[in-house]
C-alpha cells in the first residue's frame, strides 16, 4: 500500500528535506509514483495546479498574439540530426520507438524531447515573405527527456508537461524584443499566481539550450539550499532557420533566413512551489493554484445538526461565487481529522462554522499559512476570505522572497565561495571575468555552477575569483539540483 | 511546396469528396502533413477548434464532478497484458518504446494507445471504501495507435488528441446511471457546438471496446455515405477491477470489485465537422468553434481610407466586446482576394465596410453558409452579428440534420440492404434477430455493418433481414469509414 493522507508527517523539512518533499507529494495526494520508472502520476489536485498554470499562462501568450498548435509527438531520426548542437544536446536522452504493432519501423522515431526539429520542418512551408512574419506559435504538450540520474517527483520527471513557445520573427530585433515579454509573463506567473520569486539572468554559454545563442533563465532556491532552473527562454539566431531552411522574402525582395525564438514553462515549477512553501505540517499551496481554496468545516452535535449544516451549505453557495469552495459534510470524522487532512493537503483557508458561531452570527477563519485564527461577521465572510486569500498569497511571496534573500550571499575569493557552497549552499553571487576556462575551474573547484548573469548590470569594480582579473560581470552560483 | 491557402479549391465535394476532404483541411489551413506518416500538423484554425472543443466539454464533465489527471504516456508490457481482450484489441497497433539514449530498456514500454491499464494499476491505490467512491477521472491527452490501413487526417490518425473519462463506482446502478450522464455532454457539444448530428445506440459485442461489456456510441455520416463512430461510452463493469483488483469495503464491510466505465471524444470530430459543413468554396465553420468567428474587411480607396479605417477600427473594437473578431487591414490585397480567403477559411460572418456604407451608417454582413448579404445599421452591429451567428450556428445544424435524414433509409430484405449500400450510403434501418451468426452474414454480404442499437425502441415487428427469423431490434447499418 502507498502512504495515505491518513497518516500525517513524519519527515521535518528542516532536518531531511529530500524525505520531507517526497511526503508532501505522496501525502497531500499531489502526485503518486507510477509503474514507470521516473514517470509521474499527477492527481487532480496536482493538475489543477497545472491547470491553472496553463491559464494564466495562455492568457498572457494569446494577448501578445501568440496562437496554439499541435505538433506529432514523434520526430524521425533524420529530423533531429540536423541541427548539430541540438541533436548533441538531446540524443544521449532520447526515448526511441523502434516497432509498431508487429512490425519493425524502417527509421527509429525519437519521442520528442523538445519539438523544435519537427515543427521546424513543416513551419517553414508556411512562410513565403515578410508578410507571413512574425509567426509566434506555442504548444502545451507533453515530453520525454530519459534522465539516468536519479528522478524526483516533478523536479526531474522522464515525461513532463509544458508549454514550447516558438516565435518565428522577420528580424534580429523584433525577435530579440520578445524576449521580455514572455519573461514578463513567467514572471507574472511565478510571482502572482506560485508566490515564487527568483533570479532572472542570461545563462553562460556552456549552460545555455542546445542550439541556441542565448538562454535566459529565472532561477530559484529550494529549501536544500540547491537551486534549479524554472522558466526559459532561448535567443536561437538564425541556427534552426539556416539548418531547416526557414527563409522568407523581405520588403527589398531580398531572400533572408528568418530570426527564432523558443520558450518554456514546465510542471517542474509545481515542485518547486510545493518545496518552497510547504512545512511540517504538509503542502501549503497558494490561493491563486489551489484545486479548493476554502475548506468548510461545520462542528456539529446532534442537536445542532441540521442547523448547522444548512448554514454551512449556505455559506458554500455564497463562497462558490468567487472561489473554489469545497464542504467537508462527511460525518464519520471529526473536526479535527478534517482540520489535520486539509492542513495537510494545503488548502489555503479553513471556515470552521459551530453552534455557537451560528448563534453570533460568525464564521471562524483559519489560515493555513499561518495558522492565525480569526473570528469574523457571516454576513461579511465573502469579503473577508477574499481579503484573507489575498494576503495569504502576498505573505507566502515575502517570506518567500525574504528566505531568498537570506540564502544569497556574497563571495569574493574562490575560498569564500566554497566554504559558503559547503555550509549553506543557496545563491553565491561573485564576480567572473566572462572566460569559459575560469567557469570550468569554478565548476570543478566552487562545489557548484555558473547558473546566470543578472541583466542590466554595469561592469563591477572587482576581480574575477578564479584569476583575477577584471570581472566582466557578477553572476549567481550554485549547486544545482 | 504545399498547398496555399492562395490557391483555391479545385475538387468538388460532390464529385470527388476524398480530394475536396484533403483540399479543404489543406487549403483552410486548419492543418498540415507531417514528417511522420499518419501523424498530423494541427495548425492554430484546427487547434482552437479543438481548444474549444475541450473548454465546453471540459466544463460539462466538472459540473458532473469529473476531476482532470494526468497518467504516464508509457505503460510497461506486461500491465497492457493484463486483461486478455484489452491487450488482443490494441496489441496490433501499439508503438513500442525499445531503447533510450543508448541503452536497451529491460522491457518495452507501449505507448499508450488508451490509459486503462496505467491508470488502474495505480488508482487501485487510491481506493480503501466505498467512502472513496465514486472516483470520476479524466485526462486530455495524446493516444497513438499505429493502424495500417490508409490515414486520413483526423478521421484516422496514428496519433490523436481526445478525453479519456475514467470513473469507478461502488455499485453497478451508479456506474449504469452514468452513461445519460456523459453521452448528454458529448450530445450538447456535437449538437451545440459543431453542429452535428448523429444516431445514438449500443454497440453490438463485436463492434464493443476491447474490454468493456457494452459500448454505446454516437455515430456519424459523412457526406460520402460512409458512416464514422464519434464519441462513445464504455460500461466495463468488473472486467478491469478484477483484472486490476481495485476493490473496496462496502457499507456491510464486504469487501467488492468496482464497477467502471470509460468515454472519450477525440479530435477526429473535427474531420467530421469539417466533412459535413464545408462546400465547394472551402471549410464552413461552425460559429462555436472558428477560431475567428467575424472578418472585418473594409473597402477603400485612397481618398477615404483614413476614415474607412478609424471606422473599422472602432467596429472591431465593439465586436471583439462578445466575438472572436478579426479586422483584414492588409493594404496589398483587395477586398475581393479576401473575401476569397476568408471563404475558403470558413469564418462564419464577413461584416464589409466602405466609404458608402459610412456615409449611411451602415455595414454589410455576408455569410459564409448562405452567401446571403444584409446591410444593417451600423449602430446595431453587435446585435445584429450576434444574431446572425446565432441563425449561422442553427441553419448548419438543420442542413446536416436534413442530409442525416435523408441518407438514412429503411430494408427489410438484405437484397434491399446490398442495393441501398452500393448504390447510396448512409444509414440503413434493418431488423436483427439479435445473433452474432447473422451479424456477420450481415458483415460479409451487406458492404457494411452494424454500427449501433438505437436506445429505447420496442421489439420490432418485423423478421432479421439475414435469417428471416423474428427481429430483436431495429438496428443502424452501414458501411464504416
Amino acid at each position: 500500500m502507498p502512504e495515505q493522507n491518513t497518516d500525517g508527517m513524519t519527515a521535518k523539512k528542516s532536518e531531511n528535506f529530500d524525505d520531507w518533499y517526497t511526503q508532501v507529494i505522496l501525502k497531500a495526494e499531489v502526485a503518486d509514483y507510477s509503474p514507470v520508472s521516473g514517470c509521474l502520476v499527477f492527481r487532480p489536485s496536482g493538475y489543477s495546479m497545472w491547470e491553472n498554470i496553463q491559464r494564466v499562462t495562455d492568457a498572457g501568450f494569446k494577448k501578445l498574439g501568440v496562437t496554439n498548435t499541435y505538433f506529432p509527438l514523434f520526430i524521425p531520426e533524420r529530423l533531429l540530426r540536423k541541427e548539430a548542437e541540438h541533436v548533441e544536446g538531446f540524443a544521449p536522452e532520447v526515448a526511441w520507438v523502434g516497432e509498431a504493432g508487429n512490425s519493425k519501423l524502417d527509421e527509429r522515431l525519437a519521442i520528442r524531447p523538445t519539438s523544435e526539429t519537427i515543427m521546424y520542418e513543416v513551419v517553414k512551408n508556411w512562410i513565403r515573405s515578410w508578410r507571413d512574419l512574425p509567426m509566434r506559435l506555442n504548444q502545451w504538450n507533453n515530453v520525454v527527456r530519459w534522465e539516468f540520474k536519479h528522478p524526483t517527483p516533478f523536479l526531474r520527471s522522464r515525461e513532463f508537461l509544458w508549454n514550447e513557445g516558438h516565435s518565428i520573427f522577420a528580424s534580429r530585433e523584433e525577435a530579440e524584443a520578445e524576449r521580455d515579454q514572455i519573461l514578463g509573463v513567467y514572471k507574472m506567473v511565478t510571482e502572482e499566481y506560485m508566490a515564487l520569486p527568483g533570479y532572472l539572468g542570461k545563462k553562460t554559454d556552456s549552460g545555455k539550450f542546445a542550439g541556441a545563442e542565448a538562454t535566459y533563465s529565472i532561477e530559484h532556491v529550494l529549501p536544500d539550499g540547491k537551486s534549479i532552473q524554472g522558466p526559459d527562454f532561448h535567443l536561437d539566431g538564425q541556427k534552426f532557420s539556416k539548418a531547416f531552411d526557414i527563409a522568407f522574402v523581405d520588403k527589398e525582395g531580398k531572400r533572408d533566413y528568418a530570426y527564432q525564438n523558443t520558450w518554456a514553462i514546465s510542471t517542474r515549477e509545481i515542485g518547486v512551489m510545493l518545496a518552497v512553501h510547504g512545512d511540517d505540517r504538509g503542502a501549503v499551496v497558494p490561493p491563486k493554484l489551489a484545486q479548493y481554496q476554502v475548506v468548510i468545516v461545520p462542528i456539529v452535535n446532534e442537536e445542532t445538526k441540521t442547523d448547522v449544516l444548512v448554514a454551512a451549505r449556505g455559506l458554500e453557495a455564497e463562497l462558490s461565487k468567487l472561489f473554489r469552495t469545497l464542504l467537508d459534510d462527511r460525518d464519520h470524522l471529526t473536526p479535527g481529522r478534517k482540520f489535520n487532512e486539509w492542513e495537510l493537503k494545503g488548502i489555503p483557508l479553513r471556515v470552521e462554522l459551530g453552534p455557537r458561531d451560528l448563534k453570533s452570527g460568525q464564521v471562524v477563519l483559519v489560515r493555513r499559512d499561518t495558522g492565525e485564527k480569526r473570528p469574523v461577521k457571516a454576513a461579511d465572510a465573502l469579503e473577508e476570505v477574499e481579503a484573507e486569500l489575498e494576503d495569504i498569497h502576498h505573505n507566502l511571496f515575502r517570506k518567500a522572497s525574504e528566505a531568498l534573500a537570506k540564502n544569497t550571499r556574497e563571495a569574493s575569493t574562490l575560498e569564500d565561495l566554497q566554504k559558503i557552497i559547503k555550509e549553506s549552499g543557496g545563491i553565491v553571487r561573485i564576480p567572473w571575468c566572462g572566460r569559459k576556462s575560469c567557469e570550468d575551474i569554478l565548476r570543478q573547484k566552487g562545489g557548484g555552477k555558473i547558473l546566470n548573469i543578472p541583466l542590466g548590470q554595469e561592469k563591477p569594480d572587482a576581480t574575477c575569483v578564479s584569476c583575477g582579473e577584471p570581472a566582466e560581470s557578477v553572476v549567481n552560483y550554485g549547486k544545482s539540483y
